[in-house]
Formats: structure tokens, sequence, C-alpha cells
């Protein structure tokens, strides 16, 4: 059982505790499976977070700002955070608390090449393949990886089950007699800090250069890299997305389920590629793409904030 | 050799034998290597079965209903079964007889949490991992896959390689610096019976919730179904689709190769999303979408049946 | 270090040497990191290839047949082979000085079945599965690769980590109660000489026939080729394509990234199928076909060649 007293150190100066404050919690759910002793959370474009409030049965419960003023005697006897985003404080209390970290250590059943580099506090899990390659500290990863010569990552970087990371990838120059030979595959991967690789995602080494995904990027499931590819910081690429040779992403990309960028193509900072969209040509700064072939569609991009809301809401709970 | 007592057990009440009864059989083929020792057989769709099979060099056949009453009596030199749905009654044969059943057991390269429930007659492969999760009877799963924790299997249940089940899923809060933070990703997978996941395919586990698979619901290869889905009852999900977060698909719904359904879409009962399709909004029960974006075409829906028999000729044959 | 004449047996008869022949190199790097001591190439599409050569720090430098003329005197301090196809022959001296193969071998941490036939100097990395198959000479299986029983791998085949080969395919018949009954999938696979296979890609046995990969095709990561596929020769297969089952492709045809193909649907050699194509019908010969659904487009199948080289330049480099 935990009290407030136990999160307090999460809380940010503008969140405010409300109410009776000796309420206890053990510990979070989904909506439909709120009781007493869960720590429960409105999130910030909730409706009608007043009515949520009033029908959660939860004892503790983290409240959006725009609530503050319309608080009754009644919901004080619940113990209220008010937050101005209850979603990242709920994050960050629930991580804290709920979430198991693995305890760092290498499953022996995993086989690790006697020159890779490995830093403090790593986890990897069975069956994994670990090269000749560099990895930072505090990494988390997850069995049946393999990650190959070559390959630099970073700190704090999560790598689900059955990443592929280092491979060759798939480059050919066609012969006198039509048949396609091997172009050298020799170059490296790069993963820069706080990333997550999805599972059983491709990422290849470069060809003669680098491959690299940038600080903060996260990577679903089935993610394609290819080779030399370059990937910004803070991109959220989504499943079973497919990113062509040698294309460039800037930070802060969106790319929807699906997608497909093309070998060679550039996508400027801050882009919405929709899901699905099958990306031919050069992407702006800003700017929103969709359908096949994807085409800017500025009406897409008015919607963004509204549909990163909605994102993250049917995303994260 | 096998005789025609040897899989009487096998036919319905409806199901007739006719002709000389004392022809054997050693095997099954494909029509174009079909020999006397053949069992063979007419799809209840082909549109010359008599044609079929006086070409035909197997001994023994199972015809459909439709030429019950035009067989001569060259044709009766053959052992001939007469069956309503000839397809399912060759099937059951040659399960039976030609299809090897793994001997249960765990093999010893696997890594099997000590806390993990196995239940009775299951084969697991080489070079799984098993953690602590729940596996029902007479499951099969092949080689290199990863089942994580809080994952439940129920029985017959076969899983190939290289699936993984349970992993954390993707769902991100952005903070106050404009960084994506992990929100918690801590619930469960629930598989039901009869239910099969094909090779390299990803189910993530729950944030909060469970992410549920139906009873007799088929999954392709390199399928990916993300946090908090619900997939119903006896779906056939193919190769290469992309089930987005939280999204709900009813029973006996069937989605074609590489379509894309986007986070919290719900899906109706019997629903049928064509090939590729990009679906970014509900549909309805027995609804057939197409396209990018996907639209609801009714001509598609009258073709169903037919394009459903057409399926099974081709992908089973 | 390595002189021009470490690479003599490489060069064709076609292939003219000039200027200094003193020079050493010891590396190959992309464009942007060459140094005095890199074996440098310019592409024999490149717009302004005198210009390259002036601007590189190369010492010693592939160049195309179209600029032999205009060398001057300060050019000839450099080693300079002159030759109809750059690209390729710079590939064959890298391959043979700079790219590591594998000492053949087993890992001891793989599980190889003990009727399972291997030929010679085949390497065979950690932690694979390998079945009662056939592998011929000289292939390269990288990591957590499985192969079933049943399969038949030529010689000079490379796959790459996590590659899936042999499994059940996905085929089913609707039983009395509306459930599916799984069809047999008790058929092989071939992969025949010089194929390369992907990462995480997933070729499954054929039902009752064979399923094929021709020699020479290179199929690129989480390509999924379902039971009874027919692959050809020399064909280029980029990642994350579906193929349906029992559906044929003829030699020489180009599959862009995340395309699909339908099954039983034929295509024609030397067809180009554009990236994101979903491939409903038959495509002939020779034929170009792009979009959802796709459609022949002979503007782009002028295009080709120069795509062609294009996706060369930029896959390669």
């Amino acid at each position: 059982m935990y009290t407030i007293d136990d999160i307090k150190h999460l809380l940010s100066s503008t969140d405010v505790i409300m109410g009776n404050d000796k309420h206890r919690f053990s510990r979070v759910a989904d909506t439909a499976n709120v009781d007493a002793y869960t720590l429960d959370w409105i999130h910030a474009s909730n409706r009608d977070p007043l009515c949520y409030l009033r029908k959660s049965k939860a004892k503790l419960i983290i409240v959006p700002r725009s609530i503050e003023g319309d608080l009754s005697t009644d919901d004080l006897d619940k113990t209220i955070i008010v937050s101005n985003n209850p979603m990242l404080l709920f994050s960050r209390i629930a991580r804290e608390l709920f979430v198991l970290k693995p305890v760092p250590g290498i499953h022996p059943s995993s086989v690790i090449d006697p020159d890779a580099k490995i830093g403090k506090d790593v986890y990897i899990g069975p069956l994994c393949y670990i090269g000749k390659c560099e990895i930072g500290d505090n990494c988390i990863i997850h069995s049946h990886v393999s990650i190959e010569d070559n390959v630099t990552i970073g700190n704090n970087v999560l790598i689900k089950n059955g990443a592929r990371i280092g491979q060759p990838g798939f480059g050919f120059v066609k012969n006198e007699s039509g048949e396609y030979e091997k172009f050298p595959q020799i170059g490296k991967v790069v993963i820069e800090d706080d990333a997550e690789i999805g599972a059983n995602t491709c990422i290849d080494r470069g060809a003669l250069s680098v491959t690299r995904v940038g600080r903060g990027t996260k990577i679903d499931n089935m993610v394609q890299v290819a080779h030399n590819v370059q990937i910004g910081e803070d991109c959220i690429i989504t499943g079973n997305v497919s990113i062509g040779g040698s294309s460039r992403i800037g930070d802060n990309v969106w790319i929807g389920p699906c997608a497909t960028i093309r070998d060679g193509v550039q996508i400027g900072s801050g882009a919405f590629i929709n899901m699905g969209a099958v990306v031919v040509k050069n992407v702006k700064d800003g700017q929103s793409v969709i359908g096949n072939p994807a085409e800017a569609k500025e009406i897409f991009a008015l919607k963004r904030y509204e549909l990163s809301k909605l994102y993250n809401i049917r995303r994260n709970t």
C-alpha cells in the first residue's frame, strides 16, 4: 500500500494536492477495472472530467487543471492531485511503483562475443547474440535479439524481442550476365540514447557508411530500416513501417503504421506521415502526407494536435 | 498402405462409399503429382468434376455430391467417396494419416521460467523463451518463440517460429521537454483455445488491460497486434497485417494481407477487410471495405462467398 | 596497404589502367569520408564525373569510360582505372579485400537435427535451428535462423538473422460448425543457388506441393512468401513485401517495398511492381504496375532503366 507521501517527489511544482490525503492505493488499472485502491487519472482532453471523477471508484485520482475550481466538498473526500498533465504524472508514478525492471545481468543462454563492450547495469535476456559491438549503460535487451559487429548503442536503450540490428543490407549491382552481385555491406549502425527498438524490427548496417537512429526516437514492431538511413531525434515510427535505403528523416517526425518511405527520400522535421502512406518524394518540415502515392493534405495537419491527443489516449489506456 | 477401412471413422453420416472398395492408397499430393496410390479429391466448386475424376490417376478419390448421379460403371472401378464437402473430408484424412505431430516435450535448448505453468501434451521446440505464463494442453510451439510474463494461452494453440508474445507495447506521453516518456505497459495477453499464431508475428501485452485473441482465430506470419487489441472468434488475419492499439475486431472477420487497422477502430463481426485496405474508421457488421483509405464496397460483399471459395482452393492445394 | 597489382586479376579485359600506378590504398568509404588511401569510384550515371574526379581526395579511383578522352596530365598523377561499369569493378574489389567472410563452421549454440545434410564450407551462426533439411555448399546462415524439415537449399545461399524457412503454411477449411480446420501443410521449400533471404523473412512450406525461390533471387527483410509460391530467377524482392499463396512470379521481376501480391496471381518475367502496389490480378511480362489496386502505368515502365540506376546508386553508397 502506498500513500501520497510515497509519490510526492514525482510531483511537479505546479501540481496541487487537495482533499483527504490519507487514502492509500496499491495498483493501477484500465478504466473498467478501477477500484477503491487504484490510482486513477483523467486525461486532459476528457470531455466531462467532473463526471468521470464522480463515477470513479478510486480514492486517489489525478485530475486536470481545468476542473480545479469546480471541485465540491464531496469530491474532496478523495485524495485529488490537480495537474497540468495528468497522463504524464500518472505515467511517472506507475513506472516507478508498478513497472518491474529486469535485474541487470546477462542470461547464460545468450552468446556474447568476447570483444563486445557492454556498459553498466545492462540487462540482456535469454537467447540473444551480441557481436563485436558497443552497448551503453542501463540498456534493456529482451530475448532473441541479434546485434552484429560494428553496432554502437547508447544509454537507456530498450530493444525488444527478436530485433535484428547490424546485419548486411540489401544492395546489388548487375554483372555482365545480368545476375546480381552483392555490393559490399560493411558499414555501421548507431543507435543513440533513449531510443526504443520494437520486436522483430530490422535495422541493417550501412553499406559503406552509417545507419543511424537518433536520440529518443521510438520504433515499434517489425519496422524495416534499410542501410544508410538517417533518423533524427524524438521520432515515433509505428509498426510495419518500411524505410528505404539512404532516406533521411528529421526530428519529431511521426510515421503511421504500414507507411512506406522510398529509398533516398528526405522527410522534414515535424512531418506527419499518415498510416499506409506510400511516400515517393520529399516531405517538407511540418508537412502532413497521406495516400498511395502520398500527397500533402493540410486538412490533416490542422487536426494533428487533436489526432495526437487521441493517439495518446487510445494507445496508452 | 491404407484402405477405405482405415478412414471410415472419419466419414460423416452423409458421406457415401461407391465403387470398388479394395483400392489402397499411401500418399496425398497436389494435382500435378497424383498417382495410382494417391488419395485424391475434387473441390466442390470445380467446374467439371466428372472430367477431373476421369483424368485423375488416383484409384481412391473424394468427389462432390453434385456428380453422385452421373457416375458410370467405368468410374466405379475406383473407390469413390461422395461427400458434401470433399475438401473437409480430405483434410481430416490427411491430417490423421500424413501430418506428423511433434512428440510432446520441451527441447532442452529452450529457456523455461520456473514459474511457467505448462499443460499436458505440449510441444515446445528448440530455442524458445517461456516466461511466467500459463500454457494450456496440446499446444505446439515451434522454435525461437518468446512468451513473456503475464500471458495466458488456451488449449490446442499452434504458435509458429519466432512469434513474439507479451512484450511491452508502444505507448508514450510527451513531457515538458518534448521528449517521449514510456507509458506503463504492464497488462496481459490472452490467447484462447484453438488459435494459431504465425511466424514472427508480434502480440504486445496490454498497457493497463488485456490484449486478446479469440477462440479459433488464425493469425498468419508477421502480423502486428498492438496493446489492448481485442480480436473475436474464428477470424482469419493474413500476413503482414497491422492492427493498431485498442482496436476491437468482432467474430468471423477476414483481414487480407498488408491491411492496416487504425488504433481504436471497431470492426464488426463478419466484416471483410480486403488486402491492402487502410482502415481509418469503424467497419459495420458484414461490411466489406477496400482501398486507401478504405471505403465500403458492397459489390465486393456480393462476391465474398465466391472469393472465399477461391481463397480456399488457391491457398490449400 | 594494397596496390593496383593486388587487384589486377579482378579487372575485365576492357578495363584500362592510366596514370601513376604506384599509389596505394587501404580502405573503402562513402563519398563523404574518402581520403588519400581510399579506393574511390564514380558511378557511370554521375552527371559530372570529371568534377568528381578532381574533387576526390583518393589517389586510386575507378572512372567511367565516358571520360577516358578527357583526362588531363594533372588527373594522371592518380592511379585511374577506366571501366565500363565502375560500380561492378569497385564492388568486386571491395568484396575480395574488405568484406569479412565468416569462417565456415557451426556455432555450438545452434541446434542441428542429426538427419540434416549440410554441405562444404557452410557457416551457421549462433542460436539457429536446422531440421531434417539439405543445405548446399558455401552457404552463410546468420544467427537465430530456423530451417524446418523438408527444405532444400542450394549453394552460395545467404540467409540473414531470424529468417523462418519451412514452417507450416496458412490454409484452412470451414467445418460444419463454421470453425476453421487446418488443411494439411506438408509440402517442401526449395531455395536455389545464389539466393539471398532477408532478416526475419518467412517462407512457408508448400501445402501439398513446393514453395520455390529461384536461382539468384534476392529477398529483403520481413518478406512473406506463402505456401506454394513459385518465384523465378534473378528477382529483387524488397522489404515488407507480402506474396500470397500459390502465386507465380517470373524471372527478373522487381517488387518494391510493402507491395502485396494476391494469392494465385501470376506476375510475368521482367515485371516491375512499384512500392506499395496492391496487385489483385495478373501482371504481364515487362509490365509496370502501381497503386491500390495496382494498375499498369507504362510511363513508369519507360523510366525503369533510370529508376534502376538510381536504385543502385542510392541503395549501395
